[in-house]
């Protein structure tokens, strides 16, 4: 497939999984972008573009073609629009973490919420075990307009099995092999978040031990589902 | 009817019955399964296969073609994809609650609350009276691979009047007659953990008589509807 | 009008209302039930006949010719199917409130949960003051099967300016002068019952001095809105 | 444009615009307004007119046609309804702000919470600071009737950055340089007022300090989005 094919598909995936965004309730107005980097050939491999939402647009008015394409250094190469305001630390991301092909920013509610308490999610659901293999971790506070954001990301997740960071303050960035993977880290950071909110809303939630942690972990990335979909670590 | 179509007419039912996990709010992504056995001949009884959702697709991909069967010891007998993850432990209730015709597991996020604390959700509710017959009980922490969920989920409900039980740290799994007894049970006990959980945030609740628990859920069992559509006990 | 026509207009409008119940998030499964007394001539007034939902069925089936006939006994006087479970408690409200010519009854999640402590809902709402002139009131716990639902209700909401009663560790029970009226006020109790929960669960909210709850209400039910739609106290 | 196309455009945007507010879950029933000053000409510019939504019309039944034009004082100019119960509070902002263009009231869950208790929305995440420069502020109880609601909303927000008021025991107003933006104001309050509210039940949140709000606020005042949609302020 040639690059502008490539670009060209890229673009719809990314429009595309916009709409999990909303539908999921993970967004409100126009907060929350998704990207992937664009790989080109048969065989998958990094890089040096990527697509991504533009700025302050509506999920409504999202198509393949409003998509705008940019370099690993955030600029422009292609679009009629800005790129959305978090393209830096998207950008960021792709550039330090090879095995990373999606990027997805929400302010989903409960995970927001832990991350204004700076609080990790706890591991006490076997789901947990499973997506995040332990806890949810909690990023620095970093300002936008330069590289604090991606910094703080990259420097959390590469020294965890989890693919999501709660960004002190902010909110939730997560990543995946793809955009979809990383979307569905998206809505699992925000269902695990919930359902342990909720649970500690009334009282001490049970520890799960780390051995049994580790086991969960180990076989949902190994053996769940048709075929691997979400193994962000294993491409490693 | 054949043995042919009433699988036929399983996978059907069962397929359509799981839109009825993210309409009630029940699931999210791929997570949550629904099960039911086969039923041969014009007299309900039970038969050693059972129709289960396949492993790791989303619930806009499913169809009754895409259904896979099983038998009572959870291997695939019919169907193009990997059975879900949860299929032992559906296999296993089939094999030892010869009364129950349908299975449903989810995570939602009330009742998995629930669990996260190994906390039984009390009777406070008139309608938890009707459906459950007293609180909705907890079983034991379990990892997935081996019999572990399907023999805590049996040994928890054989001694109980609820269609469901909250596996520590993991989520509910209900029972029914058929699959639609337990879609039931599965969205009532969401509801009933939710409703109990927020009465439970500003203080205690109130609880109700032994005596009128037990009469409450025996008129309901009996009376109310049109016909029986949820009598895990009576089946027995 | 005759009275055939008027009770097939009735069935239509207590159908579509039923509609209303789901939309608002006020029910799950077959929970919960409108009523509208039938009205005959072009002047309004009681009659002996009101038109119910019939038991044990779902949402996606109600049609006007599913829905029942009874008279103020809670008998069955026209319809192929039983009467709602709770169509005793509608009649003795029809029986005793000549001026209450609609019935809701839902197990809405936040005003059953207030019901589960059996506290009432207190007006710190300027809405609250509007819609029910005070606080929501907690009726006694009834069993079902004879009048002590009905009788609840009535004894409760006689003394009172709210169209809306919590029946303990059962749910919401509401009136008007018709079905959407009585829907209204259903929509309405599970609202600032949600809200005011809400506000109680970060600290004490402040009162309205009941001086200021007199004139909020007094306005509302006299000036607000194209013409009268909720006034059950001002029929009597 | 002349008065007439002018009238009739703002008609149309703001009926369109009432439906964003069940949409973003903000009203129930026929609760909730949207009304947005008149503009004549190419170059925008205080006018005195406004429209807005008829009173105690269903969501369901509000078309162009439906609203209602009003002058500053509130009184009724064109339209065959009575314009809504609060349409004097909308009125005395247009009339003491001559930069807002758009007013929005909902009586959205969470804000309307924090409303009851007193108590301001404190700046502890960066979309709050983007969007709020601070906290959410507190204004006086009110009855309505005369210019109570309108002279406390006014003497509010005109020592803030924060497009959004909450209204003691009552719930949010907010404004904008159009309806468009008032919305905008409508949808972002409830977000930052439930996801404050839920990260503070599990303990404290971390305040962000003055400077980092003051940076963030103004960069996203002068740079987010393809052009300026909500910047109040500056307007003046």
């Amino acid at each position: 497939m040639s690059i502008e094919d490539q670009i060209q598909q890229t673009r719809a995936v990314v429009a595309a999984l916009h709409a999990e965004l909303p539908r999921w309730e993970l967004v409100v107005w126009t907060a929350g972008n998704v990207s992937q980097r664009v790989v080109v050939g048969s065989a998958p491999g990094p890089t040096d573009l990527f697509v991504i939402k533009p700025s302050g647009v509506t999920y409504d008015e999202l198509t393949a073609e409003s998509m705008v394409v940019c370099d690993l250094d955030g600029n422009l190469v292609d679009g009629t629009r800005a790129p959305s305001s978090d393209t830096a630390a998207h950008a960021y991301v792709y550039r330090h973490m090879p095995s990373v092909g999606g990027v997805v920013h929400t302010h989903s509610t409960y995970a927001t919420a832990w991350a204004a308490r700076g609080e990790p999610v706890p591991c006490v659901l076997t789901m947990m075990a499973d997506e995040f293999g332990g806890d949810v971790p909690i990023g620095p506070f970093a300002l936008i307009g330069d590289d604090s954001i991606g910094r703080g990301i990259v420097e959390t997740l590469q020294g965890s099995r989890s693919p999501a960071v709660l960004m002190r303050n902010h909110g939730p960035f997560t990543i995946g092999r793809d955009a979809k993977a990383a979307v569905k880290a998206a809505v699992m950071v925000e269902e695990v978040a919930r359902t342990v909110h909720i649970a500690r809303q009334l009282g001490d939630t049970i520890p799960i031990a780390q051995a049994d942690i580790d086991s969960l972990y180990a076989r949902y990335q190994n053996v769940y589902g048709q075929q691997p979909t979400h193994t962000p670590e294993s491409d490693s």
